[in-house]
């Protein structure tokens, strides 16, 4: 809660078959006020009927990526109903990014902490400037970063996550890439090209390949070795049958450029 | 689908206890023909009945490791129910890895991508040259790779997962050693020898040590913690009965050579 | 079973609110002896009940850290009843660190083998000389480290694991780091140091904190993730509401010294 501006807290846009969103309030290094949690939940539901685009890239503007949760609202009321709602709200957004079609990409400029960190955790794939930073503080405020800890744990080793969980010590690019928090690290002046070029690259591919690849992706990861190949399989010869696969393989066999693709 | 040739698409020779399986369709980048899947899943079903073979060292020869399905097969047809016996042929070859009693090392020489680096994650353990790469290229012929993202996902962090199989992109053989893709990384001119080296040293172990364990951690593997101790506890008691125990043991007691392993 | 002294195997000393717990079999390399088995758990029982202390520094006498059962205890019978009953006993005491509501940190300053090796991997932390080394040499006598391969099989890649397994080989600090083994690598000179720092530093935050933190995330952690955040949403807004976290707030907004806790 930085003082009022006309700024809307989210800004959304498009580079073709790119969303690009950024989370806009600087001043407040884009703590995830509830407003501007329920903005981000109302573009995913947006994106999540938009057929136009392939891949959303969420970023930050000024020098801190998120700082998590917004303390002083927090600290606005003592009823548990609110914090209740509030969490509830920001959960049911960081699960809205992994049931999106299409995959998200965080872009992480600056420092990533608490529910920020947790929100790079969140997004399919994360690229970093070498400064940026990742962290999970809560424990030096008296509260444990809890929500923030489901992401940590699915992304990296235990010890790793539970020394970031009870120190409050923040980590660097690299180490945030060899533990599997981010999959790219780029230098800070670099970071604003590498991204979007991560993103179109990705917006290149067939529509229909990324919707089917992200979700299969999520859905087999949560069963065992056996479940998963019986349920993957089905959908991989499902996938050998789509228009794209086949005009792509004739490239390929032809020697031919790949063609357009058209599912979506 | 190379010309025909009068070659088997899959060679065995056994070196000792370690039976060495070449993937033989070097001109075609060792692809997952029908055929070459059907002479694996034979081969690993007699394997899983013989007690003479402690190890299985899988290679390939040429310059590639394996290119994945053979893509002028997956276009020979348009039928849905070729492609799910294709695919459903493979995940059980796949499967059937995991469920050989004797650890399955995957020595890779070249590229190994789509379904062939799925059959690298498929294996036990991997050692790599330092110029193999690896990759999931679906996405760059409108074909996600499904089944591959089954064993990626079980190798990995999962945005180190899903940045491989969204930008098909390849990883190098440092950058697989770090992910976790593999266990070894030898240069080209050591590879031979150290494959064959490890291969050697974990046949030198019990063969019933090997089976017990193998079968072990991939059951535990897929338990929550209390439960994986319920069911590994009274396996390790019984380990500590059996005669291989028993006189290893002694040996380290009474400051002994190691004796010949007697477990089958 | 070394020769008999009127040494406890197991040493306690409290720092502050750091409990200090040394292994003392230093010349049997610290084997977990039924005798050190069960004299670890009756401090885990204690230390549950213990809340003056928020943190547990596991450490080890001499110059190794743990080499795993003890082996000539192993030999003292052919019963599988005494099996049966040592190992359920070692895999309790494994179970009750991660039951136990303040966090652990192993203090690994030379070689953590078998048991010893599970026993790191057991702890939520784990610091080591960049001298210590790891293994599951159990395959060397005979024996397949089962029951330390649960442990492995929750804090490394799969193919890492299995080649520790297999191949009985040590990795060392650096490599147990990048694995997920240890979170954190000092100098030999520095450790002593460096680890009861990391303890000091964990044990300087809200204990209410550091027990809830800990359950949380091993409970969440078996979970699938909308399950995860439906357990950890409402935990999470119950954090907010405590004193804690009020006053560690409001120190933050108010550009304050952070609060004594009051939590326990």
């Amino acid at each position: 809660m930085s003082l009022p501006t006309n700024e809307p807290v989210l800004l959304r846009q498009d580079d073709g078959k790119v969303a690009i969103l950024t989370l806009n309030r600087p001043k407040a290094m884009n703590a995830l006020s509830g407003e501007l949690i329920d903005a981000l939940q109302a573009e995913f539901d947006k994106l999540a009927k938009d057929d136009s685009i392939s891949v959303v890239l969420l970023q930050a503007a000024g020098r801190g990526f998120c700082a998590g949760h917004d303390l002083r609202e927090v600290r606005s009321t003592e009823e548990y109903r609110f914090f209740d709602d509030l969490v509830g709200r920001c959960s049911r957004m960081m699960l809205a990014i992994r049931a999106l079609p299409q995959p998200v990409i965080a872009k992480v400029q600056g420092i990533a902490t608490a529910a920020g960190c947790q929100l790079v955790g969140a997004c399919d794939l994360a690229i970093a400037s070498s400064e940026a930073k990742f962290g999970t503080p809560g424990v030096n405020i008296g509260l444990f970063c809890g929500t923030p800890s489901v992401a940590l744990a699915r992304n990296m080793a235990s010890k790793h996550a539970l020394d970031m969980l009870f120190t409050g010590d923040t980590i660097d690019a690299q180490t945030a890439l060899s533990y599997g928090l981010i999959s790219r690290v780029s230098t800070p002046d670099a970071l604003d090209r590498d991204a979007l070029q991560l993103a179109q690259l990705i917006a290149s591919k067939s529509p229909l390949v990324l919707r089917m690849g992200k979700q299969l992706y999520h859905k087999h990861s949560e069963m065992n070795l056996e479940q998963a190949y019986s349920y993957a399989s089905p959908v991989m010869a499902g996938g050998m049958m789509a228009e794209d696969a086949q005009n792509g393989i004739d490239a390929v066999i032809n020697k031919q450029k790949q063609p357009e693709w058209r599912g979506k």
